[in-house]
C-alpha cells in the first residue's frame, strides 16, 4: 500500500496548524484543545506573516520549521489552501485536516476548487480530511484537533463517532459526556474531497479502543466503500450504528442545499444495512445508546432479554417496549422460579420482567440477578433500578449497598447486563465517580433508549451468528440481450433459474401441436417484445384445454394483439402448462445509479402494489440473505400456505431467487431491469412464469 | 351533588395524618414534604398511643383534636384502616388518602377487605384516594402528601400527572424537574377502591393551573368513566396524553401479578383514544414531553411545523423525524423567501427546515423567526438552537443576546414556538434562571421527543377543530333477534341500513320466479341459520343468469347443503342481484366485556385477514368519526377506486356504517356480534350484501 492509512491521519505524532492566528476562533480552539488534552507531540503554529500565535512563535511556513511534520491542519482561506498543501508536503507530511470552508458547499465554483485541491493532494501524496470539516478528536492519544470546546469522556475507549455533519458530531459527543458514554474518536468528515466517512470508519475498526461505530450519514458518496466498511465490521465483530437522513423528501432537498450532496434512495440504503448487519437509528439519542450498548455487549448469544426492576410500572412499560422492538422476554424456568422463591420468601409469582418491589436486601437483589442472568434463554439483562445519585444529598448507605451488589452480580453474570436509569438522565462528577468506583455497568440513557439499543445489539448479533454473506459463485456471462418474455425465460433457464416449460408457437398449428405434447390445462399468451401488459389487452388465455380450445385461444390472443397493438412485432404465442394456485412472488432487479443492481423481493398482488411490502437487497446475495429478506416481509406468513396452497419450501425459493440475482449479474452492465413476475411457488416447486428484461442501450 | 368533588380531596385546607410516627419512613416523608412546601393549613399528627411524632404532639384520635379536619391521610396498618376512617368521619372530614398497603394487591382476602373499606367509606360519606397509594402532590397549594422526597417545579402550573403506579408518577415528576417542566399536581391512585384515575383526571380539568393531563394507565377499571374524562377534556380544550401498558401479552401477565388489575384489550383502548382525541405515548419521556408541549401550545391552528436551526444536520434529522410522525413542513411562500433573503444577504435558498448556520446575528435570527412564524401554513415553530447554558463556563454575551432575541421573537410570533435542546438534556439552577429571566419558551427534552410531542399536539388539535363527536340519534329498539342472513338483512334494512334487495325462495319455483322479477345476473345462496360459511361448502352460486341456470343453481346449493350440513335447518335460498366489482368493507360489531359494543371497520380480504388492518371504535359513533376511522386505515387509498372500480363516496359510506352501528345498539343488550361482510361500495352506492347476528342467550 502506497498511501498512508486514514487511521494514521487520526493519530498524528506532530501537528502543524497552517493559518494559526490569535484572530481566528478556530485556531484558538484547536490550540486550546490540544493543550487541554495534553497532546504529547509537537504542535507548530504556521502563519506566512510570522509573529506569534497563541503565545508561541509562528513559523512562516512548514518548510521554515526545519523539522518533519506528521499532520497539517489547515485553517487558511480557501484560496490559500493549495499553497498550504504544497508547503506541508515539503515538510514530509502525508496527512492534512482541511478545516477551511469555501469549497463544494458553496456551489459549482467551490466544487471545482475542491476537485483541484484533491488532485493536488493526490499528486503530493497527502491524504485529506475535509475540507469544510470541524476537525477530529482522538481521545486515545490526545489529538483534539477540534474547533469548539471539547469535554473528554471518563472512558477513552468505546464509541467512535464519524459524522458528515460537524455539528451533529458535536451534539453526539456532548450527549456522550452527559450520559458518561466512553468515546474513542470523533471525526467530522466535511466535504470528503478525499477520505470519506466509510474510509474513516473502516480504518477506525482496526483501533482496539474502538468498540463500535456511530455514524451520521447525509449521503453515501461511495456505496462500494460503505459496503466494504460494513463487511469489515462484520469481520471485526464490531457493530456499526447509523443515523442516516434523507428518508423524507424534504430532507433530500435540505441536504442538497446544505452540503451539495445527493441523498440516495433511503430504501436501498435500508436494504443494504439489513443485508450487512448495520443497525439503523432514528434519533441522535438512539444512535448513541445503541452504539454504546452494542459496543459493550459484543456479540450476544441467541436469546431474549431479562428484566429485573424495583418498580412494577417500569416492568410493564419494559415489556411493552421490548415487544414493540421485537425483543422476547423469555419465561423463567421452573428451577429459576423455585430458586427465586427460596431467595425471597413469600415472593409469589416470579416471572420476566421481574418486579422485586423496593423491599428487598442488596444481597437478595444480587442473588436474583445471578439467577435470572444464568437462564439459558436470556442473552442480556437490563435492571431499571434506583438511579446512581448525581448529588450528595441523594447518597445513602442502603442505595450504595444495593448498587455495589448489582455491580458484583452483573459483572459476574454469564451474559452482559446493565443497570439503567428509569428515564434519560445526566451524570454528574459524583455519579461518574460512583459508577467507576464500584465498576457498575450503568446506562444513563433511560429505559426506552436502552431497550432500543438492546434491540439493535440483538439484531446485529443475530446477523453475526449467521455468518457473513458469501457472494454466490458468479454465473457465466450471458451475451444475449433477450427482448421478449420467451427469450428472457429461455436465458434465465440456461443460467440455472427454474422456469416453467414452454413452447413458442409461430402459428395455430404449432400451438395445437404444443398443446398435444404438453397436455392438460394450458396458458396461451401473446409473444411480442413490444407488448408489456399482455393481460390488459386480452393477450392471455388461461385454463385452455384441448386442441380446439387452444386453436380458439390462439386466434383470440392474436386478434386482441392486432386490435390493441397493431404495430407490435408478433413472434407468435407462448404455450405453457397452467399451474395450480400457489404463492406468487415478485423478483424485480433494477440498476440503481449509486448502488448498482438492487433486488426488490415481495409477494405479488396487493402486497407489492398497495403495501409496497418489498425487501430491497444489493446483488450479489446468497440464499441465506434471501431467506432473511423473505422473513422480513410483512406478508411473510403467507409463505406458510393455507387455503389449499402448500407452504413454500423456503430453501427452494431462496435458491431460485438467488439464481435470478446471479443471472442478472451475468447479463452484464447493459441490463437496466430484470423482472420475474410471478415467481410461482407451490411447496418445493418454484418456477418463473413470466420475465421481462429492459436494456440500457448505451452500455 | 351530595359527594365532595375529588378536586377538593386534592386541595385540603387541613390535614390529619393517622398513623403518624417517627418510626414510619412514610410518615416522616409526608410531614417533611408538607413542611418544605410551606403548606398553609393545619397538619395534625394522630396516633392512638399519643406521645409526639415529628416533633409535635400526637393526638390519640381525630375526635380528640377538638377541631374539624378536611383530609385524613392514613398510614395505619391495613387492619386498622376501618377504625381510622370512622375516627376521621367523626371529625367531619369527607376525604381520605389511604396510603396503607395490604389490600387488593395482596390477593383475594385483601380485595375483600378493600371492598369492605370502600363500603364503609360510602356509608361515612368519605371519598377515597387509594389504598396502596404513594399519595398526591398539589404544587399549587403546597399539599405535598407524598411518601418520597419531592422536588418542586419552577412553574407550579402546567402538567397534572395521574398515575396508577406510584413509582411511575415519581419518575415522571423527577424527569419534569430535570427538564424544568411546570407541574400542577401528581396523583398516585393506587388500588382505586373508590375514586379512580378517570375521576381524578376529570376533576383536575377544572383546575385552572392544569394545562394538560399526563396519565399512566395499567388498567381502565371504568371505561365509561374514562370516556367521560375524554369528553370533558375535549370540552375543556385540555389535552390528555396517556401511557398505557398492556399492549404485549407479557405485560398483561405482569400487571395481573402487580396490581391484581385486568388489562383490557389494548386495541380497543387505542380505538377509544383515537375517537376521543386522547394522545397515546409509548415511553415516559414521550408522555411528559407531549403533555408539556400540548399543554403549552393549546389548540393549534391547521398547518404544519416550521423549523429554524443553526445546524444543517439537525434540519435534516428534524425533517425525517417530522415525516415519520406525519407532520408536514410547509414550503415557505415566495414572499417569505424574499424577506429572508433581505434579512440575511447572500442567503441562497431559504426553505423549511431553515438552516441559518452559526454565522448570523441575534437580530437576524429574531427576524427570521418572525418571518417563518407568520407563514399562513405554519401552526407551530421549533428552533433547535444553542442550548441554554447549564454552567457559568458556557455563558457568553453572544449566546445571551441570541437567546434573548429568540425569546422576544417566539413570544411575539402568531403561533406557539419553542427553542428546543438538540438532544435530551437537563436543566440546572442557572439554566432555569436564564429561561425564567428572559421568558424563553424552552424545551430540554431534545428534538426527537419534541417532534413527537408536537405531533401529539397537532393530532389533538385537529380532533378538537373538528368538534366533539355527537352521538347519533338513537334508533328505535329492534325486538327481533334475527338468526339467519335473510332475517338479519331485513332487520338492518328496517333500521335504515342500505341493504341489497333480495328474495327468500323456499323452493325452486319461487327461486325461478324471483329470478324473473329481478332479472340480470344473480347470486343464489343457501339460506340457513345453521350454515355460517356458505361459500366453503358450495352454498353460493355467483353470476347466475336465466331461469334454467337459476333452477340449476338452486338444486346445486341445496345439494351441497344437505351433503355438508345434513342436520342444518334450511329456509331455502336467497336470490339477489349480482353486484359489479366494488370496494368491499367489513363492519364487525362485538360486545367487549369492558367497553360494550365495539365496531371493527376494515377493508375486506387480505386487509383484514392477513394485515389486521381494522379501525376499532366505541359505539355510538357519528359519520365524522367513521370518516376519520376510514382515513386511518393503511389501505385507505383503496377507497379512491381504480381498475374499473369507482371511488367510494365516503359520505355515503359513513352514513351506512353509522346506521349499522345504530342498528347494533337498537338490537339491545342481547346482541353479541353483528357482522356485515361485505358492505359493498360502488361510487355512491353502498349496500350490505351479507350479515350475521350472534346472540347472548342469557341476556
Amino acid at each position: 500500500m502506497g498511501s498512508p492509512a486514514p487511521l494514521d491521519l487520526l493519530r498524528p505524532r506532530s501537528i502543524a496548524v497552517l493559518g494559526a492566528s490569535d484572530r481566528s476562533r478556530w485556531s484558538e480552539a484547536v490550540f486550546a484543545n490540544l493543550a487541554a488534552a495534553g497532546f504529547a507531540g509537537a504542535v507548530h503554529a504556521i502563519n506566512p506573516r510570522g509573529g506569534t500565535a497563541h503565545g508561541r512563535p509562528a513559523a512562516a511556513s512548514c518548510a521554515a520549521l526545519g523539522e518533519a511534520v506528521d499532520l497539517g491542519v489547515l485553517i487558511v482561506p480557501a484560496q490559500a489552501a493549495a499553497d498550504a498543501l504544497r508547503d506541508l508536503a515539503a515538510s514530509g507530511a502525508r496527512h492534512a485536516a482541511i478545516l477551511s470552508s469555501g469549497f463544494a458547499e458553496t456551489g459549482e465554483a467551490g466544487a471545482a476548487a475542491q476537485r483541484d485541491l484533491a488532485a493536488l493532494a493526490r499528486d503530493l501524496g497527502i491524504r485529506l480530511l475535509g475540507p469544510n470539516s470541524l476537525g477530529f478528536i482522538n481521545f486515545v492519544n490526545g489529538a483534539h484537533v477540534w474547533t469548539t470546546p471539547v469535554r473528554s469522556p471518563s472512558r477513552r475507549e468505546g464509541v467512535a463517532i464519524v459524522s458528515q455533519s460537524g455539528a451533529t458530531a458535536y451534539f453526539l459527543s456532548t450527549l456522550a459526556a452527559q450520559w458518561d458514554v466512553g468515546l474513542s474518536h470523533v471525526v467530522a468528515t466535511g466535504n470528503e474531497a478525499d477520505l470519506d466517512l466509510a474510509a474513516f470508519g473502516q480504518a477506525l475498526l482496526e483501533d482496539p479502543a474502538v468498540r463500535s461505530l456511530a455514524l451520521f450519514v447525509e449521503t453515501v458518496r461511495d456505496p462500494a466503500g460503505f459496503v466494504a466498511l460494513a463487511e469489515a465490521a462484520l469481520h471485526e465483530r464490531k457493530p456499526v450504528i447509523v443515523l442516516k437522513v434523507g428518508a423524507s423528501e424534504v430532507t433530500a432537498k435540505a441536504a442538497l442545499a446544505h452540503t451539495g450532496a445527493l441523498v440516495g434512495d433511503d430504501r436501498v440504503f435500508d436494504g443494504a444495512c439489513r443485508q450487512y448487519g448495520v443497525i439503523r437509528a432514528h434519533a441522535i439519542e438512539e444512535l448513541l445508546a445503541a452504539a454504546e450498548i452494542a459496543g459493550r455487549t459484543g456479540v450476544l448469544r441467541k436469546g431474549g432479554l431479562g428484566i429485573v426492576s424495583n418498580s412494577g410500572g417500569i416492568c410493564e412499560i419494559a415489556a411493552d417496549t421490548a415487544a414493540a422492538r421485537g425483543i422476547e422476554l423469555p419465561a423463567l424456568t421452573p428451577d429459576a422460579a423455585a430458586a427465586l422463591r427460596e431467595t425471597i420468601p413469600g415472593f409469589a409469582t416470579p416471572h420476566n420482567p421481574l418486579d422485586l418491589t423496593g423491599a428487598i436486601t442488596p444481597e437478595q437483589c444480587g442473588r436474583v440477578v445471578e439467577i435470572v442472568g444464568s437462564q439459558p434463554d436470556i442473552a442480556a439483562l437490563l435492571c431499571p433500578y434506583y438511579e446512581v445519585p448525581t448529588s450528595s444529598d441523594d447518597v445513602n448507605d442502603r442505595l450504595s449497598a444495593l448498587h455495589a451488589a448489582l455491580a458484583r452480580s452483573l459483572n459476574a453474570a454469564g451474559v452482559p447486563g446493565f443497570v439503567v436509569s428509569y428515564t434519560a438522565t445526566h451524570q454528574s462528577p459524583l455519579s461518574r465517580d460512583i459508577v467507576a468506583g464500584i465498576g457498575l455497568p450503568y446506562l444513563a440513557c433511560g429505559l426506552d433508549r436502552a431497550i432500543a439499543g438492546v434491540a439493535g445489539a440483538m439484531a446485529w448479533s443475530a446477523r453475526l451468528r449467521e455468518g457473513a454473506t458469501l457472494p454466490a459463485a458468479a454465473a457465466l456471462p450471458i451475451a444475449e440481450r433477450p427482448r421478449s418474455e420467451h427469450a428472457a425465460l429461455r436465458c434465465l433457464a440456461s443460467a440455472g433459474v427454474p422456469v416453467v416449460p414452454m413452447t413458442l408457437a409461430a402459428n395455430e398449428d404449432e400451438a395445437a401441436q404444443a398443446a398435444r405434447r404438453i397436455g392438460g390445462r394450458l396458458v396461451v399468451k401473446i409473444a411480442s417484445p413490444d407488448i408489456a401488459h399482455k393481460t390488459d389487452i386480452g393477450g392471455v388465455a388461461l385454463n385452455v384445454e384441448g386442441e380446439a380450445a387452444v386453436r380458439e385461444a390462439y386466434r383470440a390472443v392474436m386478434a386482441a394483439a392486432s386490435r390493441h397493438a397493431p404495430s407490435a412485432g408478433i413472434e407468435g404465442v407462448i404455450v405453457a402448462p397452467m399451474r395450480p394456485r400457489g404463492i406468487e412472488l415478485l423478483v424485480g432487479i433494477s440498476r440503481d445509479p449509486q448502488w448498482g443492481l438492487v433486488m426488490a423481493l415481495g409477494l405479488g398482488g396487493v402486497w407489492v402494489e398497495a403495501l409496497k411490502d418489498v425487501a430491497l437487497r444489493l446483488l450479489p446475495l446468497d440464499a441465506a440473505e434471501v431467506k432473511r429478506a423473505l422473513a422480513g416481509l410483512r406478508g411473510a406468513t403467507l409463505l406458510r400456505g393455507g387455503r389449499g396452497v402448500p407452504a413454500a419450501d423456503t430453501d427452494a425459493v431462496a435458491e431460485a431467487v438467488m439464481s435470478i440475482g446471479q443471472a442478472a449479474l451475468a447479463f452484464g452492465p447493459g441490463l437496466a431491469t430484470l423482472e420475474v413476475n410471478p415467481l410461482w411457488v407451490h411447496g418445493d416447486r418454484v418456477e418463473a412464469l413470466d420475465a421481462l428484461c429492459v436494456w440500457n442501450e448505451g452500455n
